[in-house]
């Protein structure tokens, strides 16, 4: 049995305890928490208090961060690498390089192997774009992201006074979809690929026009979109919210000679987003685990590791049943 | 530049012979023929006779073996792999484990690296298949495969007496892939996920019932499908052969708790399946290279080999660019 450790217990670390449950070959030790372990409420693992994680040192081979890209994993990651193999979900895409750099240093100079910058988007949709891009060199791709809820945006949202809750689609404009699928290697505005549809709840006395226009000319989030504000009860927001569906698309169309071309697509329709990268993460843990038994150290990307190491097949099982 | 060889000049060798002229990073150095060479005509390499192939020993950096999988791979990847770095497309699913030991040994003996049964399926679609299964493992999948040319099925049929030429079309069931997106997990028999379409030209004098009989009866190739035989002119079945166009589709549905289920699926369309196989065994042929480089030797298929490694990108930009 692999054995998994989960620092930090939100959506995303209960989404990881799921997917390790299911999973034959592994199981989880202990939940680490900076809340008071005794107000931590898992599905079925024990929780400890984080200054606790030092103890379990040879007691977890991997362990699965579940902190945020912000502030928490950047210090997070430096940390406990140099006492357990890891796997992050960075998602911070122009700070990428240097989190990189650092992680790779530590987990070098302590023999352990730290797995960067999973989910599907970086990680999945990553590993699809370069394979795409590998096989159909002479092309161009696309990524749409949605149907699905980006809790940035969401946040976003609920920082602008006089909002007590909201949810953000992101929506992925079909005929743009089409366009691609035409392989007609189209280029697109940001605001010709995706729409952006917000759900707000507003206290009484709000001025829901002045929120609306915050909303609608925020920049990097949303003045560069076509934007769509609907105001309405807290119990709604929770309820569109649900369970944070999401899910995206990979294409790329490309062509081998002047008469052929050719489209791949990656689709992922998610009813939960948290859910299903935490499975993404504890099958890489799987991997990691491997890995660091083979003498991998360092820093790896899903660019670095080979799909054997994320089958709990063998490698004999793997090419006689699925190749 | 990494230097290629292709090793037999079909559709198959001209659809690598166009992917590696379109890879700025390769070059194909030869093609090599059991014709006679001056009967050859490629896009733009040099041909030189099979009994040639032992003087380019050091001149080639990876071999590609575009024979057949019935007869010409058996006996040519234990041959090369004595030589060269090697990529061949061996598709014969039932025989891949002890294709596999010959190859493994041969290669590690000589030092070298063989990548096998690369392309879509085997190699994509196998690829996808485990990755969809790790990331869902409580789940089922499906592969469906067309609208498409079958090479194999038009070849069963040109072999009945009285057939002077013959296409046969390979169909997913819209109805069956539905039911997969709508997360039913069904079952199906081989009759309920595709259909085979026959077109067929006969001499004059044939008996065409006899002809449509045989067919429809074949064993393992048509006795468990619905098949329609359509008798049309020599000509109209070249139009319909085109570039051997193709196609298809590996869906996973799967669950991570009682209520959140996902679909995850990839489909290819393709316009020339022998030009769009080429570049996928270009692209391994990039990751033998930089293998064996690194010292691995043996035998490898897709599951051994890490995205970053098909990639004419370095690492770094991998990550910067890719991530």
């Amino acid at each position: 049995m692999i054995k998994i450790g989960i620092l930090g217990y939100g959506n995303l670390g209960r989404g990881v305890e799921l997917a390790v449950n299911l999973s034959k070959d592994m199981e989880v030790v202990g939940v680490f928490t900076r809340r008071s372990p005794e107000t931590v409420k898992t599905i079925s693992s024990k929780v400890y208090s984080l200054t606790e994680v030092y103890g379990f040192k040879d007691k977890i081979d991997v362990m699965i961060l579940c902190g945020g890209s912000a502030t928490d994993l950047p210090k997070q990651s430096v940390e406990y690498v140099k006492y357990f193999n890891t796997v992050d979900s960075f998602d911070t895409h122009a700070k990428v390089p240097e989190y990189y750099l650092a992680l790779d240093k530590v987990a070098k100079e302590n023999g352990k192997l730290g797995a960067m910058s999973i989910g599907w988007d970086p990680g999945l949709f990553s590993l699809t774009r370069l394979l795409f891009g590998s096989l159909l060199p002479n092309g161009k791709d696309y990524t749409f992201w949605g149907k699905g809820v980006s809790q940035g945006h969401s946040d976003a949202i609920r920082r602008i006074e006089g909002v007590i809750d909201a949810v953000q689609f992101t929506v992925p404009i079909e005929s743009a979809l089409e366009k691609v699928r035409s392989k007609s290697n189209p280029d697109f505005t940001t605001r010709e690929k995706h729409l952006r549809e917000c759900y707000v709840a507003v206290d009484e006395k709000a001025d829901k026009n002045r929120i609306e226009k915050e909303i609608k000319e925020m920049p990097n989030y949303f003045a560069d979109y076509y934007t769509t504000v609907n105001f309405v009860s807290k119990e709604e927001v929770d309820k569109l919210r649900g369970k944070l569906a999401h899910g995206g698309f990979v294409l790329r169309s490309g062509s081998t000679s002047n008469d052929a071309s050719h489209l791949l697509e990656l689709s992922i329709k998610l009813e939960s987003n948290p859910e299903f990268t935490g499975s993404v993460l504890a099958a890489y843990a799987r991997a990691v685990y491997k890995m660091a038994k083979e003498g991998k150290t360092g820093a790896i990307t899903v660019f670095d590791v080979a799909p054997k190491y994320f089958s709990p097949l063998s490698d004999e099982e793997q090419r006689k049943k699925l190749l």
